[in-house]
């Protein structure tokens, strides 16, 4: 067995890492990181995992963690402080938080308001889309695991734009409704029970973080692009509604066509038949990424729905699916 | 006091027509219809109203109510069943379902399935968007009250087509999420709670019967306008982000002004600061419509959100404030 | 008009104040404090009320303000802080948190932790629970406005113990469920979002710090009341289910009269018809306590259910029906 | 690997079991049954499952399938039709409907309101709560799973029982929750998303079908017993919350020790600390029952709280541990 150890594991996207390892057959978790709950059995803080991680006990301190991975589930900014250290260890690191996606450091200080304590490793990390990606997974060190919300929109993005289908000039816009967790564990007014039950908002209008990895891996122009976060009154799911004007194609056919061609042998990609909408539920605790298409041929314009669990395909799951193709094994073992 | 009937007394919209009208200072219920209720009191079928309609009984037929006005809360094809004769016996008809929205028989017969049994009188019928049509409302026999989608979507889209400012070449996006409510309160699988608890969903993509009444107010074509209809993990309320882009306007403040000056007086148009953006919460069981924008003045991408409660606003709460101008009543009688 | 005060303006419970209060006939507010929003206006902070308090701003010093009438909705142990100056300036104050509940101030200091800074004035306060302490309040300069479980829980039990048809030797067991609301709108992991969806869990089981104004209004032991607290997936509502072995009674009929005597001419009490349950959507937004009734006359099992907004009959509607009993409105003005 | 018929596989129980089984190493479902989607393949109607049964389509008639072990998860009168020829033909029957959990037809009759099909089966059939019947289920030809509620009260209930530390006199109290897919997934209007979200009822209230599992299990007289069922606005897991009266025990400590003592290699029972509780999330998707208990030793009361997945250890779960003791694999197979 393999050993892993979690980093920020008591943070949902830690405990959702937990969870899936607890089934992996060619892995075992041997160190859980939490400063807040160092000292307690894994089980006293996750009730859900009791009986899967007997004699676990977070640990206060991940800088010395003896491990083949390590999993950072951490806040921004705290994965560059530890990853030299891993890496000149010779452990592999899958980075959960946004540390290492954008490849400028000055970039990445813009969009995240503080410098980047680790730049030298920036060129070298893996953006880990195993989709778009997979031949350069096994033989890094580095793994940067995408965003959530981009994750969902590069799989239906890219492939309308490699197939060039997509009528530019009039834009791209996506529609993002994600659920609380992305939001993370921390206590905060705006993520209180009272302040989201039957209520829905967006934030972040033309303006999110995340933007940047979109236009990188599906080759957009920002002026292109208009995204829009919102929070749904549910606990996990991002649902992406995706509008554009199509050029080439005669039907929603041939739309769908573009993506049996671009996932053809994908594990975790679901097409639906044309005018079939995914949902959520479909996806919840799963690693699918779920696509539908519609499309009127009269006037030219699409519609693409994406949907993903955004703590399974949109993080852990994903990040496991990364580890799987970094030690070869299985792609999906754990993950079915 | 003025005498109403409320037909389809038990639905979600009649259950709301009631609950507002109970603290309505010119005018009180004296009829209340229901097929499935008839002969039940009021307060045992909804007794979040006991003690405000003592001795009122649900009646089996509205066709032979007396009254000044009658609101028709009904399944779309029975509201022209009975107005024909509510107009003969010289009662104002509001009329809360699709009837009489769209002008032309033939296309009601496409978008509904069934020809229109009352063809003449849809010429004279005023489709009561008080914010656009107030003049006409006093001195109508018969009222149309809007969708909940077009409400919330004309109320944001036609000041901006008015003011030219939109690239109509590119096209507008409108993504609407709204509440169960909006279904009814008949039971079926896909409003059943453990299908909408924790899901998200959209449904008729690029084909919502409500877009006609879109693009006849704010007079812009189907090939302009992409909409997409989602259901919401929540009882009440629309929310609508609709994307263009903008031409003749150099900063979010414009974009605002825009709006103060097709809303300057109007009761129930909340304006929002640039960059704030209305929420769900901020409009549930009022009859405001709140509108914020966002603007990137660098490439010319707009975003506007248009959020009201589908009951109110959309549909019991306009009813009251149509019935208000009509019967020449202050227009927020009952509303604020 | 009169004029109102609200201290702890921006929690839940000072929120609701203001929603009923903007609606009231014969009282304005004058003055709204709130620490963390001094400043701002109103209607910024909370938007539901645009429209309602042109003008208003909050203020961030409550001690010397000027009114009729002080609401008092801050956390535990503030107002204690600012009722002696309040009653020195012959302003009536309705103190919504647990300051003034407790008679004793040696009890108030081992319930709540920390000792009581005003005990001269416990005396004096009168708790106001106005269904069995009406004559009381008119002359009163200080009332206590009862906890929210309590209010449900005394107006079900008090009755029955008058009575005499409790079979005391079996106790009595309260099982109460709480809307999140309950527990205010400071941020807390408890009652995030993602820790309250789809989770129902108990707390303060037989140790809950509003049991004493249970056994103190109903006149009942500690060891014959069993009470537990349990917190529900939504935002507002508290349902209790109580049982208890009835003796001298023959049916549910004879349990029914118990409450229609003691509440013959309650304006906020519901009694439903022998095995109807009261839900928690029949009493949300109103000031109504709903009471239903279950026996079993083979083996003398009873079961009561009492249902009330925690925030309207359970802290702001009741407190707004003190104000009006102090200041000799009508009792249900602003109210129905 | 042996060869499993789910009937009535397209309910909320048909379909958990279909979830579970997916990842069961021994067992394979060969026929899925389901009136309603006959003809359709599995993963059409339950896309979460896409991927997990290529090929397996719905069947219409589940009389004559062939396997080793029949599922029977239809409505309550169903599984009695079947039950016979299944048997005739050496199909072990698990029935997690309520057909075969009352051993005297003429109570089923009494509680279910029509005549038993098929009593000459009643006494064969073993009532399947493998903590408490263990030995007799490898033998057995029928198993008859026990029903939610009572699932997670006898577990709760009958330890305190033999242990004798209930005062009987007092009787015992169960209040009980449950989330909506209890009631199973045929729409309406009491299950309609719009009624159940933000509301909180009961039902069956001292007459619930399912208390005559609690008596017999448990060996209390119904006269000692009082049960309220109650609808959460989730989707799954039941929670009981238990009172008694407690003799013979010092301290909560002891109380424990009986559950310690009856569950001492139970590998489904998770016992909390003492003053530590259960709550929905720790159980949700498990086949644990987790228990808490609280103990006032000043006054005797007790509280015990009881928590499953009203669809896993409260149907689907427990009816796979039984397949596994009565196909003699491990026990927890596909269920950890």
């Amino acid at each position: 067995m393999a050993r892993a150890a979690v980093l920020g594991a008591t943070g949902y996207l830690g405990g959702e890492l937990l969870r899936l390892l607890a089934g992996h057959p060619e892995l075992e978790v041997t160190h859980a990181v939490s400063k807040s709950q160092a000292g307690r059995p894994v089980a006293d803080v996750l009730p859900n995992l009791a009986g899967q991680y007997e004699g676990l006990v977070f640990e206060a301190d991940g800088s010395d963690v003896d491990a083949d991975v390590a999993f950072l589930a951490q806040p921004a900014g705290e994965a560059m402080q530890v990853v030299p250290g891993l890496l000149e260890r010779g452990i592999r690191a899958i980075d959960l938080g946004p540390d290492y996606r954008l490849p400028d450091p000055a970039q990445y200080a813009r969009v995240y308001k503080h410098p980047h304590a680790d730049p030298d490793h920036l060129a070298e990390a893996v953006y880990g889309l195993p989709e778009f990606c997979r031949s350069r997974v096994p033989g890094a060190r580095l793994i940067s695991n995408p965003g959530c919300y981009p994750t969902a929109a590069n799989l239906a993005i890219k492939p309308l734009i490699d197939a060039g289908i997509v009528v530019r000039a009039s834009g791209i816009v996506c529609d993002a409704k994600s659920g609380v967790s992305g939001a993370g564990r921390k206590p905060s007014l705006k993520t209180s029970f009272c302040e989201v039950t039957e209520n829905f908002s967006a934030y972040s209008i033309l303006d999110h973080r995340h933007v940047p990895e979109v236009l990188r891996v599906s080759r957009i122009e920002e002026s292109e692009f208009s995204f829009t976060a919102q929070l749904l009154p549910l606990d996990r799911g991002i649902l992406e509604t995706i509008y554009f004007r199509a050029t080439g194609i005669g039907s929603a056919e041939d739309l769908l066509a573009v993506y049996r061609k671009a996932y053809a042998d994908e594990p975790f990609l679901r097409l639906y038949p044309a005018k079939q909408v995914p949902d959520l539920r479909a996806v919840t605790r799963t690693n699918f990424c779920d696509i539908g298409v519609h499309y009127d041929a009269k006037t030219g314009r699409a519609v693409v729905i994406s949907a993903i669990d955004n703590l399974v395909k949109g993080a852990a799951g994903q990040a496991i699916q990364n580890m799987n193709l970094s030690l070869r094994f299985a792609e999906t073992a754990g993950l079915l």
